[in-house]
């Protein structure tokens, strides 16, 4: 059966789950959210796909699982790829679980408020705030990446799938790839990847829809 | 060998894993992490402890593992506890990612500001806006918690030890228990824990210490 991700292609979460799902070679299919048309606040989607009113949402069956870190142990735990071997695995745990923490919560919510709420609605202290944590989050990543071609071990995990979730879009909010030279090396690799597609590619929806 | 876990009672992230340490039975010991006169941010504590700089680190022998929600991993696959059977594992798991995005994340980023930071230096835009996320995040969990005792399935797992991580704290961050029912009733579950203990009596250092 094929499985199906909830997802829309400017949700950085959403990516981290479609790229997990896609280079491990699972059958798996976009169902297009219209979060920007305020389908994730409906009844329908909060009743039916998920009372939290996030993306991603996996549905394999009868299982449904969100949040995209959860999605991925899941491809892990099916293919036996990606998680890391041995104690590794709580190295991968523990960056995707920093990612979440102080790196993509941070970048999605900083680019949120760059480009999809209207000027006069942003807050604008709280941008460079957000910006200020994100500068730390950068420096933990590019100083861990000094020498690594991947987070953990020698090649690509959840790690590198989860941290790299906001850093290919173009919107702007804060983040240069030429400002931190490992983590744009590192990116580079994982674009290497083969079958990698950028979000906008691997999911439906991006800005150019609602121009 | 004893379990040493590097802490300090104000972190709840910490207490995260202290908490899942103490009710899984493990033989474990604090080490305690002084914080607030800037230990983790010595050159010493960088390299012998954490790149990240960050509290906790769990060190099991040759093992060293460090972000909350990968320690209570470990300890559920040492002891079997605490982790949700079959495909629970999935629901617990989202949880504790669900806790580190959108609720302690932010509950730990806001009291440290209301609290531990002087008052002339409060971003005075950044709380409201942070405390306006977490009125989100506690009506997602207090609508789950309607009709249930624990957050996956009929006993305490990761999940509550991971969201109920800074809500057992005295000190003000715009959380109060009396708004929220059914997390006063959950969290009174917790509490009724047969070996329970609150953040500043599980593990050493609380603010008294500096007054």
């Amino acid at each position: 059966m094929t499985i199906k991700l909830h997802c829309f292609g400017e949700s950085g979460n959403a990516y981290k789950a479609a790229l997990a799902l896609d280079l491990s070679g699972l059958d798996w299919e976009p169902v297009f959210v219209d979060f920007f048309n305020g389908e994730t606040r409906t009844t329908e989607y909060r009743t039916e796909i998920n009372p939290m009113g996030e993306a991603p949402v996996m549905v394999d069956g009868d299982l449904k699982i969100t949040q995209s870190g959860a999605i991925q142990q899941y491809v892990t735990d099916r293919t036996g790829k990606h998680g890391g071997a041995g104690d590794a695995k709580y190295e991968v745990l523990r960056w995707v679980l920093w990612d979440n923490h102080k790196l993509s919560s941070m970048a999605g919510m900083t680019r949120f408020l760059m480009n999809f709420l209207p000027e006069e609605k942003r807050p604008t202290e709280v941008i460079p705030f957000l910006q200020g944590r994100l500068k730390t989050a950068y420096q933990v990543l590019d100083g861990h990446l000094k020498g690594r071609d991947w987070i953990v071990g020698d090649g690509p995990t959840n790690a590198d799938f989860s941290c790299c979730g906001y850093l290919f879009y173009p919107e702007p909010f804060g983040f240069d790839r030429a400002d931190w030279p490992e983590i744009d090396r590192w990116l580079s690799n994982v674009q290497a990847l083969d079958g990698w597609k950028h979000p906008y590619d691997l999911m439906p929806g991006n800005p150019s829809d609602r121009a």
